[in-house]
């Protein structure tokens, strides 16, 4: 068991507990458990219709973590993807209807249906008004029997939560929940599937591959589609979605379905606002976490027609649940000029074929050394050493003709401003906080050695780092200790002083201070390799 | 690839302008791309502190995601786990500084030390005051030389915030941030590493482990520790935590590293409120995404002792960015009664070995079934028939003396409302249903046969399914036409039935009906293969 419950039987009571901990009093549940899970508004009157939803837990934050003022009244909360059972709906109803009556926002699982369904019934015969609405927003396939419910849900429960919130009768709300319902539509994209409590995962979806018009439930895929990257999987999911498009401006609905990261969702917000049907989305409701399915690699879209008069106030209606991410206005993004007092002065260009060549062999170096330096830098930081020098390596040599080449001091103040704009990590603004040190040593009057020590004692000044504390210090303090004698000589020591780093365990700065002696053991440090690299390369010609 | 990006190189800006999209024109970003991505408000008019954050990119909602009202004005994003170059931040200072000043807060890293500290000093050569704290709240390792900042760091955004909100100037605010910054203590532990775009994900922490002390740059915990569950894991973090813990009451925010499930970060709000420190809890921010670790399957607990006079409405001010989820009081579950209308008429229980005999082989039948049936869902829905019969045959059993044996009717009817009660999913209710109906007919006079047959057409009518549509129903309409011949002509029927639904391959109720034809053909039905063995049970005597 790789997940942070303790049993699989309490694993849903036991959360609902810790919902309710942490909700400040909002929030209580029914004296029910472990059959009857039923979350519930501590500030409820009865004198609104009430809004209850649910069905089988495990997609989170739906449905317990909307209920509170605006939303929902009350959840009724299965096991993991398993109905509740009809006492379980029927003690929701009955806990929160008073005589505006109920709505039940059901999705259309067959489980779910049966339960509300009879739940409904009884309690009609215990003389209260409900209704109930069935929401199958999927179109994963366009000839199902019967469409699936998943996270177009989520505007049933705002749109008509605001409606009862504002004093709406039952009659009214079920009307707006049911046009709702006729207009939304929904379909999902997964890379992985969900990992089920208890159960092993199912690795079904083949490397390179996405499934598209995937459930809520670990269910396969309507088909396994190869995956191109985010833009490619944003159009395939619009074009399902576009043909039903309605008239006028939409409402999209980002869903995170649980474990893609923000950052990914981020880039698909982007793909979907440039995507073919990106002049229609006017609004947008997340991305994040609404309908989940536990942790599953994915995502969905949903889409509805929006009318500035009814659904637009319904939908932007703040509420009291946090789950709920508001819904906000879709724009170009807005980007604000350069501040001034960024642009230092800069030296003219000037050539000097000798220094094109000694900076061209050191950037080549640097690049082909990206996957060891990498694989080096994951054992012991976060394995970015390598693409960190290969990018500022690149941006040198696309700057080479604007450097002035021929003007040592100017050269390493330009190679000081390259590496601070292109290179990213300490190790950038180390080295260029090296080379404006041996700029201004030149200037003064130093000859290349004492110039390059006047760098080196610079970053010790400010890194805070030494000789023996495990970064390119070990082998670059050496090598222009021995740099006098000769490049040869200064690349056998930066290799001793490299090498010798493998044998030092603990880590005085950087990332691999936090890192272990058993994972240092037998590593040579990234920065001291590179280092050593350049002056071997060097050294040979 | 199996991430929703489209090219590493242009991941960070991409998704920065993804939140700038949905942010419905609260941000906007600085025209320095790619190099320069500084996120700021656009309602940010200078004339209190600035408050200027950021780091590498793959911790979001940190940073950009809290720049609003009350929190940063600014964020300056590196690459993913790369601190943004000294151009970056000085851009992002100089973008919103005005004569109030700014303050910088940064986490403990070297780079971000190094590149946040050489922009402070470069804008304070333009002549702006600048000042800088650094969050250091990582207790992993007593006695590291540079403590890492880790989600504690939220802490400081939210109370700087709202003081630099309320006019404070940039001493009170720099104050305040360093006091809270001496206070604070976090710990992570996860149980997978992250997946860096781009790189292959590294498996370090072996099954039935999960580290402790983690960063949030996907370097190795401090130490490996098995994996006992959700409690034994919030222990072993509070046990950490306990002995630096501040007088008084105290804050706890409990961030999801990025693929915990929210039923798991639940399950571990109630182990924290549980633990030997869970009465010194008085309020929590999350649990929430906060400050992540890509796709990390982890948590993390940041601890504050808090005033009620400055800390307390520094934190439960209310701000604009959505990605806060609040500070809230943490108090037991409120638990309400069940409400009344709940429970009907229950027949006193009578005693009748040969019918407890029955009972018991039948639930016997199923529960040796369970690991089979649940194999045979996961082909075709969602993995738990087995386990929701099995469930069902346990609670039944646990009510055997409590029900009326020696009454068809009535115990038909008992038998309803007891798997009404304990049996989630579709099956629950219909076989009540089908109990229901089949007591309804006893009562009224009918036999054996032709009350199962009532109970047979009334889950027909409900539920919509009719022979052929690949469920139960396909082994049990042929069992009981065949009933009438004996029990083994019945089971024999049954089978032939359950086994033909394996040539179904277009399923028409029930989750099936979501599943393709390739993953139905060759798969009996689990609910048809239940049937089956309860009746195949009953004939071998």
């Amino acid at each position: 068991m790789a997940q942070f419950i303790n049993a699989r039987e309490n694993l849903v009571t036991e959360a609902i507990d810790g919902l309710l901990r942490g909700s400040g009093g909002r929030l209580a549940r029914l004296d029910g458990y472990p059959h009857i899970k039923v979350v519930m508004r501590t500030d409820w009157d009865r004198s609104k219709v009430a809004l209850v939803s649910g069905g089988g837990s495990g997609h989170e934050p739906s449905h317990a973590g909307f209920v509170g003022r605006g939303m929902l009244t009350a959840a009724v909360c299965g096991e993991v993807f398993a109905s509740p059972s009809v006492e379980a709906v029927l003690a929701g109803i009955l806990a929160v209807t008073g005589d505006a009556g109920c709505l039940l926002i059901v999705k259309n699982y067959t489980g779910d249906r049966l339960n509300f369904g009879l739940a409904a019934e009884r309690a009609r015969a215990l003389g209260h008004k409900v209704s109930m609405v069935v929401v199958d927003d999927d179109v994963a396939l366009p000839d199902l029997p019967q469409p699936r419910g998943v996270a177009g849900t989520l505007f049933v429960h705002k749109i008509a939560g605001a409606l009862a919130e504002a004093g709406a009768d039952l009659n009214a709300v079920t009307r707006a929940a049911r046009s709702v319902i006729a207009d939304v539509a929904s379909i999902g994209m997964s890379l992985d599937t969900c990992t089920v409590p208890g159960s092993p995962k199912e690795d079904r979806i083949m490397a390179g591959n996405a499934e598209l018009g995937l459930g809520i439930h670990g269910e396969p895929g309507v088909e396994q589609v190869t995956f191109e990257g985010a833009r490619s999987a944003m159009h395939m999911v619009v074009e399902r979605l576009a043909p039903g498009l309605g008239s006028g401006p939409h409402v999209a609905l980002l869903n995170n379905l649980g474990s893609a990261t923000p950052l990914e969702m981020s880039v698909l917000t982007e793909e979907l606002c440039r995507s073919p049907i990106g002049d229609r989305i006017a609004w947008m409701v997340g991305p994040a976490p609404l309908m989940t399915s536990l942790d599953m690699h994915g995502f969905s879209l949903s889409l509805l027609p929006v009318d500035e008069e009814t659904r637009l106030p319904a939908l932007q209606l703040s509420v009291v649940p946090e789950a709920w991410p508001g819904c906000h206005g879709v724009a170009a993004p807005a980007v604000r000029p350069m501040p001034d007092g960024m642009i230092p002065d800069v030296a003219a260009p000037s050539e000097d074929p000798e220094m094109r060549t000694l900076l061209t062999v050191c950037c080549d170096v640097l690049k082909s050394s990206e996957a060891d330096l990498n694989a080096l830098d994951a054992k012991s930081g976060d394995g970015d050493t390598g693409s960190t020098v290969a990018t500022a390596a690149d941006a040198l040599m696309a700057a080479s003709d604007r450097l002035p080449l021929a003007d040592r001091a100017a050269l390493c103040r330009a190679l000081a401003h390259e590496l601070s704009q292109a290179m990213g990590g300490s190790s950038g603004v180390l080295l260029a906080i090296f080379f404006a040190a041996a700029g201004d040593a030149f200037a003064a009057g130093a000859g290349g050695v004492a110039a390059l020590k006047a760098g080196l004692e610079r970053i010790q000044q400010v890194g805070g780092a030494a000789p023996g504390h495990r970064t390119m210090i070990d082998a670059l303090h050496p090598a222009l200790e021995a740099l006098s004698g000769g490049v040869a000589a200064a690349a056998a020591a930066a290799r001793v002083g490299a090498d010798a780093t493998a044998t030092i365990t603990r880590a005085r700065a950087g990332r691999a201070a936090y890192v272990s002696a058993d994972n240092l053991s037998g590593q040579v440090d990234p920065g001291a390799e590179a280092v050593a690299r350049v002056f071997e390369r060097l050294a040979s010609g």
